[in-house]
């Protein structure tokens, strides 16, 4: 049949990494914030693109020793990967990590007295932990009222003092600077001299203040627009990809996808593209997402139609020249992008990329020099 | 301090997955069903909760001879442990899977005319593939009119012929009845006497009609009601459950989380659940969700407040006795399921299931007998 003249029938979606531009991010991170030390959050898994090959690509080729993951046992994953660097676990130490903690030489962070209380009878040699504490954001971290209750002993036993930012992706919001008031003025009576960490990568953007002496990158390391107040001023990391499965014409006033949801107002033609909600493409793209076709160097935008479903996105490409079995739908791609999809999805970029990745379907592609 | 003689302080969320009742559940299926033959959907690795896993409990325990997953990919994982099962691969073969399809001898499902023509160049040996037919979901399989062009012997290359219904939630729908008259139309004039399936598990409660020779069952027997008109036949096979690492005070007119999309109008009791959206508990759940505390034999529920974050849940314990570092916070359970967690995110319980398992930081537990 002639399509095979110019396609190959495939069946599997393709996930595509760009460690060349995740490491430029991060080079490009480090420059902004200078002089203070970047670090990088691989928790998460990396966001889903596996924290033993992202973790190793920062170690060796951006020079990168200081890694923040969630628990222990992400810490553990990247641990013989990173030798010489020191790996920060933000949920802290418990009954049910802390041999990993030993085996691993991770460093905790403390976020609140009875974590503490825990630390100091389970003190590991030679790790200094990380004190969290909450300057607004009111989530994990000591709060004054715990400070004041610590002794002088206790405040000496910390490496390294954080906090989290609330709404740092929004440069002009009032929480900023009361956030960083609260960090300094916190910073200064309890823990002076120590050095600080207060910002992750949306931070980043906020000015020298709100950088300290170490930031915490991740979301804009992954291409992330985490100051979407401007135009992205990081490189897009991941291509999805999946090819079309069938094309077939719909007749005016057919149903498509689960639910009907879709009804053909007009003659249609649709392409079905292998991938789904199975794969991370959220369900709530159905109806209003698109998939990208490129032809030459034109890329052409097909509307999803109908209920995303578990394996298969249906999308229209009546307007589309010559769609055909085997072509390759765009997903996620520099043209659209992480911030693009998650947006046309009612979501951030970050729950978007943390569900992708982990998805055992895709034939996955790292790309390093 | 206090807290250790009741509560050890943890940090890692549990994902327990009951295999007795998913096995059970089978089982009541199969009675709904009979005489049409039983099979297990396990595609999406099971939705998530390792086909490997799931399959070899289904063959073992349930005598389960028939599985269906999308792609080869899953079909390779899970050959090795049902050496006498058929597997049927529903994406189909393509040129990146016909090497699979040779090593571990699975069956594909032909849903169009392109993929039909890629067969016939790469048959198999000893393999009798099946048709998939669109029956008006308009997503995969042939149209009446693909199958118009297909000569006798095309016809008679198959081992079954299916079809796939868009609203088989719904018992009332138009669809449901238009569907399976289109089957039983283009059955009888293309494929008579081929041993056919209809229905997925939302199909099974449609009555013997839809039941055909062989049921395709998915959702069901995880859990899911997939007859939502009705009660739930089905018993609940998930409990997700993440430690407390925090409870402190809110003050009046304080915000929390991200965007501080939530401020306290009155003083308020909150706690830090170490779990978030990179774990799978969506986002969507921001400000609607719910946790759960168990107190002997009581459940007592709190209001997720401010958005979920990637590691984190935070919720309104104000109302609820002493909640306490180290207590455990449910969000699935026997009195919270899926469904109810999908309710409440927007979502379906299938995209919830299909998110949750995938996730690498939780100390998973199976039971069976």
């Amino acid at each position: 049949m002639s399509f095979f003249t110019r396609n190959i029938l495939n069946t599997q979606p393709i996930l595509e990494i760009d460690l060349n531009r995740l490491l430029e991010n991060y080079q490009k991170l480090a420059q902004i914030i200078a002089p203070a030390t970047p670090s990088a959050v691989v928790k998460d898994d990396a966001y889903g693109l596996d924290a033993a090959v992202v973790a190793k690509a920062l170690y060796e080729g951006a020079g990168c020793r200081h890694f923040w993951v969630a628990h222990a046992v992400e810490g553990a994953k990247i641990a013989p990967l990173v030798p010489e660097a020191q790996i920060f676990v933000l949920q802290g130490i418990g009954a049910d990590s802390v041999d990993l903690f030993k085996q691993y030489h991770l460093t905790p962070v403390i976020s609140s007295p009875e974590m503490l209380a825990f630390w100091k009878k389970h003190t590991l040699p030679n790790v200094k932990p990380v004190v969290h504490i909450d300057s607004g954001l009111n989530r994990l971290g000591f709060r004054a009222a715990d400070l004041e209750k610590l002794s002088k002993a206790d405040l000496k036993m910390f490496a390294m003092v954080i906090s989290h930012l609330a709404c740092a992706d929004e440069k002009a919001h009032f929480m900023n600077h009361y956030q960083l008031e609260q960090f300094n003025l916190l910073r200064q009576k309890y823990f002076k001299g120590l050095p600080a960490s207060l910002s992750a990568s949306d931070g980043a953007f906020l000015g020298v203040d709100f950088c300290c002496d170490m930031v915490r990158l991740g979301a804009a390391m992954y291409g992330i627009n985490t100051a979407p107040y401007r135009p992205n001023q990081m490189q897009n990391v991941i291509t999805v990809k999946a090819p079309v499965l069938q094309v077939t014409d719909l007749a005016k006033g057919q149903f498509v996808g689960y639910s009907a949801t879709y009804r053909a107002a007009t003659a249609r033609r649709i392409a079905i593209v292998s991938i789904g909600y199975g794969d991370g493409m959220p369900r709530s793209l159905s109806n209003v997402g698109k998939i990208f076709f490129r032809k030459d160097d034109k890329w052409q935008e097909a509307r999803i139609i109908g209920r995303v479903s578990m394996d298969n996105i249906i999308c229209d490409v009546t307007d589309i020249e010559k769609v055909q079995v085997g072509d390759w739908g765009y997903c996620v791609f520099d043209g659209y992008t992480l911030d693009d999809v998650a947006r046309d999805a009612g979501t951030i970029s970050y729950e978007l990329l943390s569900r992708l990745g982990k998805n055992t379907r895709f034939a996955r592609k790292y790309l390093l020099k």
